[in-house]
């Protein structure tokens, strides 16, 4: 709430409980002073809009955030040399709570944007904007693009496509993966119960694999993207 | 199920429908023949039992497989020096996707056990054990540690304690750090919505911060459990 208020979110109403309105006076105080309508509610209308079941007691309804790709290739062209882009791509990443907790993530580690592709979630699912807390309004969104065409004008903005892919027989400690993290990247994360078929993997410059060291299968598709977002992260300024 | 069964958890009964009979033929079979039980329900019986939207039609009881803390500070105090212990010890984490995610994490980083320690969830909660994917069967498991016995303990046993800890003013990046944690070290995890308050901090030898290079306030827990171990493994590793 207060995230969107402050990021610059278009909030077109907002609707407060009594209680709420005390605890969080000062922020109520700003929207109002903004010229943003608020309304009063009662704890049960608030249950019901708010679709959650410990509901904060203030809900903002907010314009759509999202930008268009050509916008994030853009800035991804004119990144410093000592900050490189980082992108997050989510191919086909249906679960809202794993979504939002890479957008989460991806924030995190700094980096440029997150692109929501083909049949992934939508960015503005209640549990997936939960999942991000806040930082859906931290950086910048893409939604509803085609994998292909991202893959294409990433590509030509200069970054390389690195699939996140635990068959890939290349690891993510690897001095090579390492050293070509360095430079402008997108990491492609894919499906949270089957990951990345082939043909999407193909798209990508390069797989790499998460190393698993004991006896699990794989790693939850938010504990992966971490590892990686922020191994890139690490790689992208111990060069600065 | 079949990671019960392979990991040599003690099955005591089966409960499977018709179909996931026939479509997990071999697996049944051998739980047949290694003398367990075998009971074909409904799907309704089934629905009631799995206590999960979509069962996947096998329902194994097992006895518990959590293990004596002596033990793990036993195994630690005999680890490898090219393969120093690594614990995850989660202080009073309770929300059981998360504590499970980071079961399934800390497996597949290579740790050696996991302590639920004073109000952590139950790790045989279903949602926890369903969240590990198997790795509950995969790694030594503490349950119902009180933290500080665990901190004395595990410290005797030569790790050091390093708490996942925000608000700390080292970062993970930090070089000093690094070259600390090639050695054995146990990582302190704490609660899912407020971390470790000051009182666990000061239990630990070190706390360290996952640096947040963006605008996101904190990281999800099992992300930020994520990014923390996989560092210890690969400076232990790096080490070799």
């Amino acid at each position: 709430m207060a995230e969107a208020f402050h990021c610059g979110a278009r909030i077109t109403d907002l609707f407060v409980t009594v209680p709420a309105r005390t605890r969080h006076h000062d922020l109520v105080a700003a929207i109002a002073a903004a010229g943003i309508p608020v309304q009063v509610v009662s704890g049960e209308v608030m249950d019901d809009l708010a679709q959650t079941v410990t509901p904060q007691g203030l809900l903002a309804v907010c314009g759509f955030v999202d930008v268009p790709l050509a916008e994030v290739a853009q800035r991804a062209m004119t990144a410093p040399r000592d900050k490189p882009a980082l992108i997050a791509l989510l191919a086909n990443v249906r679960d809202p709570g794993n979504a939002g907790t890479v957008l989460r993530t991806a924030d995190a580690a700094g980096a440029h944007a997150v692109v929501f592709a083909d049949a992934s979630v939508d960015p503005y699912n209640g549990k997936c904007v939960r999942a991000s807390a806040g930082s859906l309004f931290h950086l910048p969104v893409v939604a509803g693009a085609r994998l292909d065409d991202v893959v294409v004008t990433l590509r030509e903005a200069g970054l390389r496509i690195v699939a996140a892919d635990g068959r890939a027989g290349r690891s993510l400690d690897d001095p090579g993966v390492q050293a070509r993290l360095a430079g402008p990247t997108a990491w492609m994360f894919g499906n949270e119960a089957w990951g990345l078929p082939p043909e999407l993997v193909a798209l990508a410059d390069e797989p790499v694999a998460v190393p698993i060291y004991g006896r699990a299968e794989s790693l939850n598709l938010a504990a992966a993207a971490a590892v990686c977002l922020y191994a890139s992260a690490r790689v992208q300024r111990v060069r600065e």
